[in-house]
């Protein structure tokens, strides 16, 4: 049985990659960060996801990227919210006209290279990760060009790919997919969305917190389910 | 004045490229990080060195690479010797025929990831390590093709140079040079080598660590300064 290490944030994408290695067959080798994060839900979530599916490991490794800030996710930058209070109202998942302020410097790169660790120490060649370009925030680690450019480095920074052994895999199944057609696929292959995290500012409540519905990831999760004709259980509508 | 971060293990490599950096005029941020190695020795030297050459900051950032494994430096596979006694035989730095069990997985990329999320967060476009691809232990993610393709991944995973404010380069002063010519230049530059450490598997002592002499790293060191004509302040002889 080959084994993959798979990104797992415990967001909707990560969680449906999941089950797409899985679906492909692979022996699942889950990788975790908790990095800081404003919301640390997911990676609960990503615990319950990891046996759901029956990864032979799940990984969480621990750094403080609050130390390297410069992002909405880590500091206390504000997570910007586009204030759309009509579901019935054309959404744009990216209002901002730049990227927005909620992208996490290197995060994927940092991610991947853990992954890449983690893999030379498995043998495994393939690596998967959630990435999407489309309905997504324009997070530049996020794009097919970047992808192939870490594949390419990954090749020539590890002993078992320089010794022949493994050609390193980046696999991306979602990255030309839409919110819609990932939570179709997902369902399909036994994703419960009840169990995945979006929100980028969760609210607080006394047993657990509640999306926003605001911020892009919230609309963007939002517009995905809408669009797939699924109820997203845990939309507030 | 420009910024540059440069990683600093506390090796005889990097601190030799940090003052490289002050001589090139860059305001330094130093980078090192404590990842469960088993020489902590070098991350006190490091922060002298900062010091000394007057880094604006020392980043010391905190994650386990021995749930990773898979490294003599971070696990319990046992560091090689060559077992040379007679420093007169010449010495051959790298016997083995494929690279060492001394190798940690994908650490450069880690460290360069690390790096590239601080140099975006102060908008540097400059990062230094002191890869050296002449008298090293064969390792790959030291090599000039490694270096090239992570800048060019580099340059396509972040918001500052996608946005174009920024174009990154990853500085390698020392990745041509032998290690006589990196301790001449070194002591040029003000460098004490008394406060760089190279041993893997260090002799504990009441009051500091020794050096083995036998390790890989031990015997490209003592090589460099017999060949630079320079006595190594921390040799044994």
């Amino acid at each position: 049985m080959k084994r993959a290490v798979v990104l797992l944030s415990g967001g909707l994408d990560s969680t449906t990659t999941l089950a797409v290695a899985k679906a492909e067959g692979f022996e699942l080798y889950a990788l975790s960060f908790d990095y800081g994060q404003r919301h640390k839900t997911e990676l609960d979530l990503a615990r319950g996801n990891a046996e759901k599916f029956a990864a032979k490991k799940h990984l969480i490794i621990n750094f403080d990227l609050r130390e390297i800030g410069g992002s909405a996710l880590t500091s206390d930058i504000e997570v910007p919210k586009s204030g759309v209070s009509n579901k019935d109202q054309p959404l744009t998942p990216n209002p901002q006209p730049s990227i927005p302020v909620t992208y996490v410097p290197a995060r994927n790169t940092i991610f991947l290279s853990f992954a890449l660790a983690w893999a030379e120490t498995l043998e495994a060649g393939d690596i998967f990760i959630g990435a999407n370009a489309v309905d997504y925030s324009g997070y530049p680690d996020c794009r097919p060009e970047y992808i192939q450019a870490f594949e390419y480095m990954a090749n020539l920074a590890t002993k078992i790919s320089v010794e022949g052994k493994v050609k390193f895999k980046i696999h991306t199944p979602l990255i030309r997919l839409t919110k819609a057609e990932i939570i179709r696929m997902g369902t399909s292959l036994g994703v419960d969305y009840s169990f995945t995290w979006s929100c980028y500012d969760p609210i607080p409540g006394p047993q657990s917190p509640t999306p926003c519905m605001k911020c892009d990831s919230c609309m963007l999760r939002a517009k995905g389910f809408r669009e797939a004709g699924i109820k997203d259980p845990l939309g507030v509508d």
